[in-house]
């Protein structure tokens, strides 16, 4: 099992390093929460009672149409570190980090779909892919999630949706998320603003690394709040009409540095880029902040020889550990630090300055 | 007298931009406040008595052996751009600036001697030199001193000494001072204990501008601030013996650094050097903190194909008056910040990091 976690950390094929560019909207995800009618909560059943329904789960995911070959990672069988590349790459959640024995995930072929089981429901399905791509990954988990009930009674109740084990996501249980890269938006000073509108729309705004994070490197995973009284459709369609506002203000925002910031602009980015191939020590979220300037560069054509999707790859890899794995041992933070500087350096290396 | 002042700009041999290293003390500079005997200070007498007291002082500082083929500035014949690059260059003081008819300086070769008239006091002799120097500038000064006294009588009590415009200065007049660079102090975390004691012994402790000034590019000037009961070479000796010391704690930082924060510090001059030569946008501020990493850099060996003196040029060059004079034109802030980063990274330009 650790043979393939090493080589996950050597691909960087999957959906956040994905080989395609991305735009605004850096990438799109889709789960559902989902439970086994009458069985405990995985909060509530003991330790036997999790282990048995873990190993039927992973029979039932293991034999999906939708989810061909998928590999299996039991939690109890994983050190921290591998868990931390599986966190990393959006893979598991924090709260199926915590969880040993009993808890296991499913990932599909290029990390498309994962399947959480016995995080804090049952089963968390999930389907990621780079950029704007909502409705293709709902379609592909409502697949995974059909096929799965064929063979599983949900819990269900007529009045109220699927039922989970935090009420605030019993209804259709489920979270539909884009990360945005608003850097255009905070440049001209305008982010703080668009974030707080689309709080009092009753979407959650959070940063790159989930819930109660701050927005480094201009990141923010912005989800349905709302489970419960909408169809999923209709939630979906609210959430990308609202997307679409986002990035048209992004938009507008990196137009407007284009006409009248062009020097402010080009300053950022040359100093992000000089600071990051020059770096000695480079910490995580740093290397988010300048990785954002210098994303903004690329997409707005001031950065030579080089293409945005390599940024992807990048962002993952500076993770804590992706960079362990990388190494083969464990570093202490500063080590950290001074590794994260050389593997951007020698990603960087080559590019150049076009303005 | 504007095309001597172009001169000036074009010619970086001043006591600032000398062609010779020099190490944590920057440069020297000792200063005398004299006042002509029966004579009302400058700020109490009317225009013309100012005018004519100036030009009899010009004749009298023209005509000394010890200050050769002196040139003159007379205030009210120069624009504020003129007074700017006087006053950069350490030639004429800030309140020399604010002056006009009736004021003068007198600047002798390789601008070392300035003599100002109708500043503050009727004279203020200063000699400076680059790197730690204060005796030899003492007795250069003592030279113009003992000469301009054979023509004139000074106001002079014997109970007081030198009688002064402002209080503080009387007595012996003199204030001797020295800039340091206090780099490594900084680093390690020690430079606000190190100047908290130097004001503990009765040291006045500035930024690089002067009175009340920030210590921006770490650049310290320390001076005596007792000019009343003690003599000349006692206040001179005991300045030495605490600049040694101050030198001492500085180079000891610097030794630690190398020992033990070897990665920071190559991160940190990196990193400046990366700005510098990456900015489109550079503030005056900026560019002195960014420069004086630069120098620390320089100095402990880890910059390659650069020296330390061309720094010295460097921040001379990037103040805002020879900015303009070098552009030929008045720029805003803006377009000051922006020629400021082109210029630094024309002679930057070809330097290598060598750690």
């Amino acid at each position: 099992m650790r043979m393939v976690i090493d080589d996950l950390v050597k691909n960087p094929g999957s959906w956040l390093s994905m080989r395609k560019p991305t735009g605004v909207v850096i990438s799109s995800r889709v789960r559902l929460a989902r439970n086994v009618a009458n069985s405990a909560f995985p909060g509530w059943a003991g330790e036997d009672e999790r282990v048995r329904l873990c190993n039927r789960l992973q029979i039932v995911v293991g034999g999906l149409r939708s989810v061909p070959k998928p590999v299996f990672f039991e939690m109890g069988a994983l050190d921290s570190l591998d868990k931390d590349v599986l966190r990393e790459r959006h893979l598991i959640s924090h709260e199926l980090c915590e969880r040993g024995r009993g808890s296991a995930v499913a990932v599909g072929a290029e990390e498309s779909i994962s399947v959480m089981i016995n995080e804090e429901d049952h089963l968390r399905l999930q389907a990621m892919s780079p950029g704007m791509n909502l409705p293709a990954m709902w379609d592909a988990l409502t697949a995974v999630d059909s096929e799965i009930e064929e063979q599983i009674e949900y819990a269900f109740s007529d009045a109220q949706g699927y039922l989970t084990a935090c009420p605030s996501n019993v209804g259709t249980g489920m979270r539909a998320s884009v990360m945005l890269h608003l850097a255009g938006l905070r440049m001209v000073g305008e982010v703080e603003a668009v974030v707080n509108g689309l709080e009092k729309l009753g979407l959650a705004v959070r940063g790159l690394l989930g819930e109660g994070t701050e927005a480094h490197g201009n990141m923010f995973q912005l989800s349905n709040q709302q489970t419960l009284g909408e169809s999923e459709q209709e939630i979906l369609e609210a959430l990308l009409a609202i997307i679409d506002e986002v990035v048209g203000h992004e938009e507008n925002a990196r137009a407007r540095l284009a006409e009248r910031g062009a020097t402010r602009l080009a300053d950022a980015v040359a100093r992000a880029r000089g600071l990051l191939l020059n770096c000695r020590i480079l910490s995580s979220q740093e290397a988010l902040d300048l990785l954002s300037d210098l994303r903004l560069g690329v997409e707005m054509g001031l950065i030579g020889n080089f293409k945005v999707e390599r940024l992807n790859e990048i962002m993952l890899l500076t993770q804590p550990g992706h960079l362990q794995k990388m190494a083969r041992k464990i570093l202490n933070p500063e080590e950290r630090d001074m590794m994260r500087a050389q593997m951007v350096q020698s990603r960087l290396k080559g590019t150049s300055l076009l303005a």
